[in-house]
């Protein structure tokens, strides 16, 4: 974690600029960039009765880090998914909580690691 | 948004159907057609030791409406998934909120548009 | 519910301990077998300027449970799938409220059913 959920942008797009997007996540989270998962989901999409390219869309999933951190973790998202040739994306935020977050069967809050 | 992932319904049977429900959902939510998103995520599911078809599932995610918004989107969902010939589903919200939504890099609840 | 969405982890992996861990997740959690589902996502992934693969990685909705049966969900599916050959997984769980999930377009805390 941070988990990015991708649907809707092309994977040869989030290769290109997945490299400077993570690191520039990475120092905005203040934590290492093998924390962060790319994960582009296999979507079809629908609209008035015909199937049409999927609106692209970036689900990112973490535990709450405030304000300030999320809204540059969006902008971060937002400026490199441009910059690989999309115009428009939107970004949501969905927190897990770290007691209900499990590494190797390990709670994120037990103090273990 | 709202935004409807939808799992185990073919895609044909969407397409049979997203128009008029489509229309009925804006009438319901009080907002545009174009408000909506229909992408149905590729599964293979995997029950009592082998793959199977997948359960029908809609997850509609939204900023809260309120219940009596909730309950009508849900019958609406319901109704029209039935009508394109899958006779069981279930339809979950998931919300999201205003300041974690950030639509091309500004978040929903910031005033500017 | 619950419903075990899952990424990373090749089919026949799932397949080959699916019986098992729904029957043992059957016990913990108090209901049916039948009441769990297992959908893999088709996903894509991207680290640091190349595809990769996928991390392992379960999440588990469901209407919350409490400490113990969510520690011995996450505890059950972790040995399951390293049983099935994947040495690391991380588990989280997303609760769906009564109020917000619909069974054929009946809301679970309806009282109907």
């Amino acid at each position: 974690m941070p988990q990015l959920t991708v649907r809707g942008i092309a994977v040869e797009r989030l290769v290109s600029v997945s490299k400077p997007m993570v690191e520039e996540l990475a120092a905005v989270c203040g934590c290492g960039k093998d924390n962060f998962t790319i994960d582009r989901l296999a979507t079809t999409s629908v609209f008035e009765g015909k199937t049409t390219e999927t609106y692209p869309f970036v689900e990112v999933a973490w535990f709450e880090r405030g304000r300030d951190v999320r809204d540059r973790v969006a902008e971060t998202i937002t400026r490199f998914v441009r910059q690989a040739g999309v115009p428009e994306v939107e970004v949501a935020f969905k927190e897990y909580s770290e007691a209900a977050y499990y590494i190797n069967g390990i709670a994120c809050d037990s103090g273990e690691s």
